[in-house]
């Protein structure tokens, strides 16, 4: 039998010693486990850039794979700690959203919060339950599979709605997601909403920043130089982006900046 | 039989070859091996801050985990390698110190120097101990468990002390020991030195940089915005914090910063 | 018998969700393999520096590891992906010349073009082949070995000259291959090449952005405080280093810079 597979998806950053340590945690729990890193580098506090990030990349694992999602502001509060299974992925994280994009990709979904404190690293920090919480629960799911032994069903966890593009006249009003590790700006715009970006007749005007694009071209590398346009990136995503060369420079625009299509 | 750990703690950071070398050393020796890293981040050349990451990490993991530790500022000179066994766990270093937090928490402390030359990549180079020295001796290890046989039992290795804070009157001066990921500073105070700290009722002024802090509070979320308080951290630490914010970047301090409390 | 080992080498950085779907990928297809981290921070669409990083890391991991390196500013256009057997290691990456380092040190050397889409996950995004292409290719193999499955042997496949150095009179001109983590200026220049750098008696000067440096010295502690000085490095290049220092910084030269050595 495989080993069984536990993911990280934190905003830790890798230069202190909080994600080596959840390793610990895990491999002193359950030595079999591979503990798979998805990444650290969530902005900070940042619930829309954790709930994306484990959005994007939670399906591609195999079925029983547990992730353990920390992005945590409210650590120490009485926001509660849950474990959700969702089709046939696991996921422990805190109840604060962070798992909004994996609800919404979900057809099967329960959740349960976290109150077996026998589970637990004792004594709970107030700070770290990473540490204390978080990668022990995992653990243990990882040897018994009972999700059940871990808490109480519950139906009101915490969902935030990942900001949709708005429609009005002939312009639909989108926002800038995420920059990637290339500069290119993920915006929430799709070909399903604006069907006119999957075609190649340019009939319609891209704002972002101080660039007008109206060229939406298969793949970066189609992209003339220098010059700001748009790509459906691998998630479905219309991208800004500039071939061998960072958008967000160039068209001078981050996270949260608004998008706007203008059909014609 | 689970298979052996190995950790890897260095300052080689993430970009170049050098940490994707040593896994492929270990698991040229021993491929059962499961190595993980605690960080690759420390602060270059800095003794103190990998003294104080591997200590913050060891004890999670499992018993009989080996620990390589590489920040090596004298690599190629005299300064020895080093094979320690303290309490459970075992440790591949340069002895230079930076184990020294390890030898403040380990009660049965045993330290070889290593000369097998026999069991190290060959030719040893005079700049990349990592690979040709402390990773092969890690995994060769994994294999025989027989510390004996790579070297020398010595008494005299280096050790450094982890500054403690001094206390005046009723002045206690501690200092910054780190800066962490999300810019909260990690002093070396601790209630048990500073019983005020463990109290709620701010008979106390904490300074740092630009700040006069009398509120110590349970954890992150707690505290007000912007404003910069006391959280005692999740290893014991006092840690200055700005709730979801960089205290550094808010009280103008960093590591080294003196930070002093008052007790009133 | 031992776990398959399949690296990672890409210019993904690891603060998206890249890293984490290639490696749910391959598990997904083979849970057995040992997925390991050699660098995600190649400079971005950088083919030099990819073919740099790779051929410095390959060869210390064991036979038939299996390397997928994604540095790949033309994903999604008519450059081909191939598969490469070279001596005892496997290679899966684009035909743009990132492995040209190691068919450099390779003696037998096979390539094939990849064409069997059914090993693909589909439906193939035009800018992901990492997720698409390399890493289901990489998965697949370590299943069967079946190099010639995948598709069609070819010799016209894409490579590009190192940087090799040039000498004019009593000058030999090389350039600054890469910049380390510690600020280290890694040339093109070896002993090999130039056999006075292997002697002490300083009859030679290297010159690189503002110094002028007449010392090589065994290794990097043993630099004057401040001062920039030659070493050979553990790959067999003159680096130009300061002890505890950025020699990037106190030189003023970076990738790219050219660097001389006048033999005098």
């Amino acid at each position: 039998m495989a080993r069984p597979i536990i993911t990280l998806t934190t905003d830790y950053g890798t230069s202190d010693h909080l994600v080596g340590v959840m390793k610990g945690v895990i491999l002193s729990i359950n030595p079999e486990v591979n503990v798979v890193d998805i990444t650290h580098n969530v902005l900070a506090h940042d619930l829309l850039d954790g709930a994306l990030t484990i959005g994007q990349a939670y399906k591609h694992f195999p079925p029983k794979t547990i992730h353990i999602v920390v992005v945590d502001p409210g650590v120490g509060t009485e926001r509660r700690p849950i474990l959700v299974a969702g089709d046939q992925h696991y996921f422990v994280a805190p109840d604060n959203g962070v798992l909004s994009s994996v609800y919404d990709q979900s057809e099967a979904l329960y959740v349960w919060k976290i109150i077996s404190e026998h589970y637990f690293r004792q004594p709970v920090s107030k700070t770290f339950h990473g540490r204390d919480i978080f990668a022990p629960v995992g653990a243990w799911l990882s040897k018994s599979w009972q999700t059940a032994a871990f808490g109480e069903a519950i139906t009101d966890f915490v969902r935030f709605a990942i900001p949709k593009p708005k429609t009005a006249g002939n312009t639909v009003k989108g926002i800038v997601l995420r920059v990637d590790q290339f500069g290119n700006l993920v915006t929430n715009l799709t070909p399903t909403e604006v069907p006119a970006l999957a075609s190649t007749d340019g009939k319609f005007t891209i704002r972002a920043g101080n660039a007008a694009i109206t060229k939406v071209v298969p793949t970066f590398a189609l992209g003339p130089a220098g010059e700001a346009v748009g790509v459906i990136g691998s998630s479905g995503y219309l991208e800004i982006s500039v071939n061998k060369g960072s958008a967000a420079r160039a068209v001078g625009a981050g996270r949260g900046a608004e998008v706007t299509v203008e059909l014609s």
